[in-house]
């Protein structure tokens, strides 16, 4: 061993002991004759120093930043006590050292603050890793697994192995294939998750299984995807939803406790997913803090069970009201004093292309109780404060209403509630709050093909009293416009996602295990027998031999420990990540292969002129 | 949840207790209007009992094998008991029964000694997955893993994911490759270990590493090889080969308490390479049993620091001897009795293609003191009694020797060894036998391209005393015939593996740290500096920016479970496996891919005539 100690250990009641340490040079002082090195490590840093003795022999071995040095010395009280590190009152007085390794001048500091931009993080990502900030993201990254796996241990979870070369079964994302050298012409795909392993399982009776594992998708990156990535993936038999919610609101609960030492005993809120977008405009609500959206006007074929508040502002003559599909609010707490630069700015950002907005409406609610708005000719004072307070705004808030056609305004309005909330400081990267979301709709319609796509997967159960809608009805959509009215639209799937601080970090069903169900769904997807046999076969033919009820969830591991880290980039979170374009740059991956290797596997390039 | 207890959680301190059970039909048993059917789930198997009142019931809904069932009764003490099962002292009187699935019949029985061929199970694993025998398997696999991440996060160590899509950098086995779609015209490959990966994490300073990770292989499939595979993945940096050595002997043995309540507390015993050979012609030698090689002659060329025996049978005229190179004796025990059917099936036995030999020469040693040899007119007893002694043969054993080319017939005599031991009940499944083998040649010469190939992998360092003969000598072989004399073919690697029952379940070394040295390593296997700096630059430029010293091994966790469940085979200890052909027959992949696949991904098929 090269140390007997590591940098973050010794103290002061190691006083006199003598110690070998080995680490990394992270500064050198040089006072005179006298010289102070931070030596570091991953357990932290202790202070060397280098009497006047050795002065030659660092004279001629000079040390550098990031050099790997052993020493051997005794360990002395501090004369100069740093109280910030649990090493900061000792020193090691050095009596022999030895320069294990040089390093070059690193490209960038090996700091918090790195003056290191991205790419060049990327690139030198050993050097990065080495950054306190970086190493403390992995440590999170452990500690969260290791909590996962103890809690699901405790509940009698067996980690089982699901095999990473399977069969090709494109549906919904892109798979990676892998061509076969041994079944040439052939192919095997990468998995999308362990999904239909995960159910044999339960088949099989391991009734409660979980791995922590890798997923691939291939996939157009958007920023902050990974070609490549991490779920903690689990599956229970002989279960509702009501289990699966309980099982796992006490893993994440436990991640909290574990590892942000954070007693999260509150139960966790439930809402429908209707109510998630009525009230959010997102299916993933942040609910950190208290904006609500007003729903002014909505579109009759769309929550059919909700009633919106159109008294409030027909008959005005506004013709943008008026013409719009749907007119929604929020109220922006403390912004009534919000000058014209200021709104205006909003202005120009609801009409960005990605939000996609024409205008936007202001209500002012002074604090002097008195309303003013950019509508004020078509709105009397009177209805600018009945509308102002059926979005709750309080006097100092500021209103801001979007009209247009329905999708696009509840994506706006959702996306204007998390722009303010931002701006306010209202999302606090140590404040957690969990929320499931349930009740989604089974389907989606797919309109370039005039069909049904699964909203979760196929695999996903309908609500137990939406089963015979399913079984009773032909799948096949007569009347594309008025494809809400089909039976088919108004299945609700027996489906959770569990969402923090705005972010899907899980996600589940109960799952269907009657063949006859899972055939009708294959069908409503447009998938006829023979296709169904191709790719779901060993499916089918496993809910033949006893298949139980069971159902599962995942979360993605990745984004759950970006969260707990309070950071957006999930990139932070990875040791070895890929750039947006799917790069591995450090290693300059993918890269041509010989022409051995495609003389082996049987295949030729094909690539298209550009 | 569609029960209250498991099928296995039922004791006699449950009585008159009111219970909901769920699971699958195990028997069904009628005796006149009462019905009793074993239910069974992951935890255990319970005695139900359908009373006459359910018999209507019961004939309107039959229960066949694998129904899925659930129950409500209440708990009763068994008139008849069965202390075989820990729930053997209870039943259940079912009040309402619930049928939550049907079953076919399964196409071989689920049971231990199950009636279905390999193919069958395989094709339906799934079925297969709910015997016993493989259940054990599988939640023996689970506790290794467990056990081992327990020890290693005592030890500091941390898991930390390396990538699966990387860069091909084929040197030794095959890479399976993956084309990249939005890369056109490049491949990502699968890792054929993180090796790469995890010495960059020491570079970061990580210090302590480990994972449980899938790798990958495109090779030709020899029996009991898989494509796709799992390693305990360790490195550790600031160590030398005693560091590791001692801390993954604990790991192993921290395994044995865990997962077989085996206190393993003897010092694991080492041999270098060299002696493994001499002693059993092979460097995973089983040390159950006490069988060691006589040699009796060898070549010049070859372990230049033993003496061989020459002496005992030269002279003799005999020319099977005096004409081969080697020739090696081993003492069966307590075969001197052997029939001449049974020896000239042990001759048979080594003529086979398989081990190559022209023949076999006996001695028995018989109980009365007295000598026979199959070559008794070239030895006289005396002589014959002085080659037994020198095998270490007592009264009553069968003396084997072979003679011909080195290395052929050293591995034939380990062929023998083992067989014969294997003959005699010498291997027992349930006793464990560990070794370190040590100080493995750096290089291996390759024949056909007249160069050195590195014997473990190219990051292996050389013993620390032979690095200046690795430095100072022209690695280019001038004399191919005389390639052993060549400086290279001495130098002994810092290498170290772990044996278990003649199985190699791990094997690691202390790696280069150095980029001269790594330079030379790679010059030495043929790489010039561009093809070093396109395959490995990453790694090369990771060691200008101070890599400290540092090692690692790697155990095969299939390999090891299967030896630890008392079994050859790994594809009992792997949920979803492969075929030797690489095939997943119940997936029935890999299989074809879409045009659009192929399009995207700018390839197409180059199919061979066959």
């Amino acid at each position: 061993m090269f140390r007997t100690y590591t940098c973050g250990e010794l103290r002061l009641s190691d006083q006199n002991k003598t110690v070998t340490l080995a680490g990394w040079v992270q500064t050198v002082r040089k006072f005179g004759s006298i010289t102070f090195v931070d030596l570091r490590d991953r357990y932290g840093i202790t202070q060397l120093l280098f009497s006047e003795s050795l002065n030659g022999q660092l004279e001629n071995n000079p040390l550098g930043r990031e050099f790997v040095l052993q020493v051997k010395g005794t360990v002395n009280e501090r004369s100069n006590k740093n109280l910030n590190i649990p090493t900061g009152e000792i020193e090691i007085s050095v009596n022999e050292f030895s320069i294990l390794n040089k390093s070059a001048t690193p490209p960038f500091t090996i700091q918090d603050d790195t003056d290191g931009g991205d790419d060049l993080r990327m690139k030198y990502r050993f050097l990065d890793l080495r950054r306190n900030a970086v190493k403390k993201n992995l440590e999170l990254r452990y500690a969260v697994g290791r909590s996962a796996r103890n809690y699901l241990h405790e509940n009698n979870f067996m980690d089982i192995e699901t095999p990473f070369l399977i069969k090709s079964t494109p549906e919904g994302a892109r798979d990676f294939v892998v061509p076969s050298r041994m079944n040439a012409g052939q192919f095997y795909a990468l998995p999308q998750s362990p999904q239909t392993f995960k159910q044999l399982l339960m088949v099989s009776g391991y009734d409660r299984y979980y791995q922590i594992v890798k997923c691939f998708r291939d996939e157009d990156l958007r920023a902050d995807r990974q070609p490549e990535f991490t779920q903690i993936d689990c599956e229970m038999a002989f279960v509702e939803q009501e289990d699966i919610i309980n099982m796992f609101e006490g893993l994440v609960k436990r991640i909290f406790k574990d590892v942000k030492s954070i007693d999260y005993t509150e139960t966790v809120p439930r809402m429908t997913w209707e109510d998630a977008m009525w009230n959010y405009g997102n299916d993933k609500p942040d609910i950190r803090f208290d904006i609500k959206i007003c729903n002014l006007k909505k579109p009759a074929t769309v929550f059919t069970n909700k009633t919106d508040q159109a008294a409030l502002i027909n008959g005005a003559d506004f013709k943008v009201f008026d013409e719009a599909e749907t007119v929604v609010a929020i109220a922006a707490p403390g912004c009534s004093e919000y000058t014209r630069k200021q709104t205006d700015e909003l202005t120009e950002w609801v009409k960005r292309p990605q939000v996609g907005m024409k205008g936007l409406v202001f209500i002012k609610c002074n604090a002097d109780g008195t309303y003013k708005s950019s509508v004020d000719k078509f709105y009397p004072e009177e209805r600018l404060k009945a509308i102002a307070e059926s979005t709750n705004a309080k006097a100092g808030d500021l209103v801001l209403i979007l009209a247009g056609t329905e999708e696009r305004t509840r994506k706006a309005i959702s996306d204007l509630r998390m722009y303010m909330a931002d701006k306010l400081g209202m999302r606090k990267n140590d404040e957690f709050k969990l929320l499931w979301v349930l009740d989604f709709p089974l389907f989606e319609y797919a309109e370039d093909e005039n069909r049904w796509v699964a909203r979760h997967h196929p695999f996903t159960a309908p609500k137990p009293d939406h089963i015979p809608v399913m079984i009773n009805n032909n799948p096949a959509i007569e009347d594309a416009a008025n494809y809400l009215a089909h039976p088919y639209a108004n299945i609700k799937a027996n489906a959770y996602d569990m969402v923090l601080n705005g972010n899907e970090i899980g996600g589940g069903s109960i799952r269907i295990y009657q063949r006859e169900l899972q055939e009708k769904m294959f069908a409503a997807l447009g998938m006829d027998a023979t296709e169904q046999q191709h790719k779901f076969g060993f499916l089918l033919g496993a809910f033949e031999y006893g298949a139980p009820p069971h159902g599962g969830i995942a979360f993605g591991f990745d984004r759950l420990c970006s969260i707990l880290g309070g950071s957006e980039s999930i990139r932070d979170f990875i040791a070895f990540p890929k750039n947006n374009s799917g790069r591995d740059v450090m290693l300059d991956a993918p890269g041509p292969i010989d022409a051995k290797q495609f003389d082996e596997l049987q295949i030729k390039l094909n690539l298209k002129q550009n």
